[in-house]
């Protein structure tokens, strides 16, 4: 017998009508012959709630460093609940069902508490439960250190638990959310936005790390790296109505028609460190992002240069908003290995990315980027490239003026 | 060192800032010397919002058995928030601290979810981190199954939890509440209520039984069996200020001035009901309450009188009002085995007892309860007594004039 794992978010498991509609849906699929795994996250809102009350109760006043294996301990209580819910939903709808946490798995991670990585899903007790005709209802986003705390996967970590479910029980993965697939860009921005029927794992890759919030990065980098077939879809459906096609996420091989660019994204999530006067001399470099890396801070963008003056140069990099201030912290408990005249943060900044498998055999898309940008007078403050995307940093305030009209600029409006 | 237990209820950790005054009391007793487990209920409203949560994905409304192992996920969940909550503000503070949720620890429980009860709390990992100087945030109210489950230990279980750690850790239990003592009645029914400065475990299990709900029943029993020192005081304290000396609960032999009647309780959480024409012949009471005792239905009062008719008999008995729907679905469930002609349940009754280790040795105080509420033409439905208590049921409209007037009568008002 097939198996699936279906993953839910917030706003699909939002009150008790919309776990109902969840519960249907999982029901068509069992009575579709599939043993399935269900996992879910917070109901919509309650991990802000949750959240708040950490900062409230945290040392983030006080300047201390944060209790972060006790956020954990708050924050996973809220995919506890809907697990717990949605498994007395099924229930009534006479399924077979249980809920299952983190530990009870168990889901085995690492202990950077707050953005934990799974190590390790031992799949025997699920495999049992599938096997035995129970609906699995599974709590995303958190796992288990192997010390027996409780480690969350940090922000929209329930779509890598629910991949890292699907690769532990070898079977695909539908992520349900509240839009109905993988948009050209966000139809908030840009009405034009087009659905993709299909998108390659690395272009979905480079979508979800530069900001489209359709699925957390590491998911996808998991299901590539698992080669676990993906497809997003709409949880907003009435009953007895199928759930679309959604899109899919697999390999580059599967997609016939290749285009140049797939998609506009953006991200405001990101903060702008400025290094200034830096000694110009091997070993600089290493020193900060050393440092940044042992404290488990991510840095994304980082583009130096030499000052005017001969003997020092300038670095720029960006890292997550969350981690500015504490990044900047640790810059300067390191100010006498590293040896800069000043650092600045700047949370003011956008970083807008076009994204298509297509380039690795078209030049010029840079230059179409820059030159529409530069028509419509946006500044670039970094530039970062890889081998399918290109990414811009730019003010925040001309960040949907920057989408729409690279948006525009590759015809993408018009698939 | 010495240690201590410190349990602090949902009203005492309702908001940040009474987590806060709670922090600041362990401090106190840290500062004093004692290594500290604290226990901490779902913040006040929680645990009602998840059950209500519970209710309508339940199976309540459709005649469904309940799904309780779920129902324990869900409201299990407020506790390990708080305790996470309380760990982070006590580091804050400066002190070590980590939260304990039940299957950590573990405390062990059976599976009777929803009302379990604690098998085994082996002391080693709690004892080891009291003695690394770390305070103990345990989340009350839950425990593990032996199979990995969690299962929660009942209305204001998170006393039993204190009382229990206590007990494994050989150690006196503090337990804070929003009143400041034990009183011979509730005030806010009679002002003229006083704080008793001692109560024998067995006049406060008695109290606890019948609805004074300053402790869970069987944390008495458990701080009985176990010899545990218990201390009912106030949260409700202002920076600096001392919490005042409580209410010591302890062995009647500590108490030297022994009272007749130490108290008067009432409890309006019980409904009564009523089977008729019942064939008066061995083995049905048998019948009834072995088949109620197998759904884990507690049943309380018990009378049976005989109709005027030869062969029959009537049967009346009070039950919680939570299990009186299901009760009475049981026992139509085994009509051929029991044989009754009708069963009635009424949800509008109250019991009101008066307590008293003084029973034991003075005669005549059933005779004064009995005409103190006939002078107020109260209605007596049920009687039951055991050696230091009289209880009677009457019509819940009767509650408040029933308490004050027994109050009087064994001048109560006068201590």
């Amino acid at each position: 017998m097939s198996r699936l794992v279906m993953k839910f978010g917030g706003t699909s498991v939002a009150d008790l009508e919309r776990i109902r509609r969840v519960a249907r849906l999982v029901n068509a699929e069992v009575e579709a012959g599939h043993q399935v795994a269900v996992v879910v996250s917070a109901m919509a809102g309650k991990t802000n709630e949750l959240v708040a009350w950490t900062d409230g109760a945290g040392a983030a006043a006080q300047g201390l460093p944060p209790s972060d294996d006790e956020y954990d301990v708050v924050v996973a209580s809220g995919e506890q609940v809907t697990a717990g819910l949605l498994a007395m939903t099924l229930r009534n709808m006479g399924l077979k069902a249980r809920s299952w946490l983190g530990w009870q798995i168990p889901i085995i991670a690492d202990d950077a508490h707050g953005r934990a990585r799974i190590d390790e899903i031992p799949p025997e007790k699920l495999g049992a439960a599938l096997d035995a005709g129970e609906v699995a209802v599974i709590a995303g986003f958190q796992g288990v250190t192997r010390d027996g705390r409780i480690a969350t996967l940090g922000r929209g970590g329930s779509d890598t638990s629910a991949v890292a479910i699907a690769a532990a029980l070898e079977c695909p993965c539908d992520i349900y959310t509240d839009v109905d697939g993988v948009y050209t860009t966000d139809p908030r921005i840009e009405s034009k936005a087009r659905k993709l029927a299909k998108i390659s794992y690395e272009e979905m890759l480079e979508m979800a790390s530069l900001g489209a919030k359709v699925l957390q990065t590491r998911s996808v980098e998991m299901a590539m790296a698992y080669n676990v077939p993906v497809r997003v879809l709409s949880s907003f459906v009435e009953p007895g109505e199928a759930p679309g096609q959604g899109t899919i996420v697999c390999d580059e091989e599967e997609i016939v028609e290749k285009r140049i660019v797939s998609g506009v994204a953006y991200s405001r999530d990101e903060a702008k460190i400025s290094l200034f006067g830096l000694p110009d001399h091997p070993g600089v470099s290493s020193a900060i992002f050393g440092a940044l890396a042992d404290a488990n801070v991510n840095v994304d963008m980082i583009v130096q240069s030499h000052a005017r003056t001969a003997d020092t140069a300038n670095m720029e990099f960006t890292v997550g908003k969350r981690d500015a201030q504490r990044a900047v912290e640790i810059i300067r408990a390191n100010q006498p290995q590293i040896g800069f005249e000043d650092v600045r943060v700047n949370e003011d900044v956008a970083k807008v990315s076009v994204i298509g498998v297509g380039m690795r055999s078209h030049a010029g898309v840079a230059k179409s980027m820059f030159q529409a940008l530069a028509e419509k007078g946006v500044n670039i403050q970094v530039i970062s490239t890889s081998e399918i995307k290109i990414s811009v940093l730019i003010d925040a305030a001309y960040t949907e003026l920057a989408v729409r009209a690279l948006h525009a600029a590759y015809g993408l409006d018009q698939l």
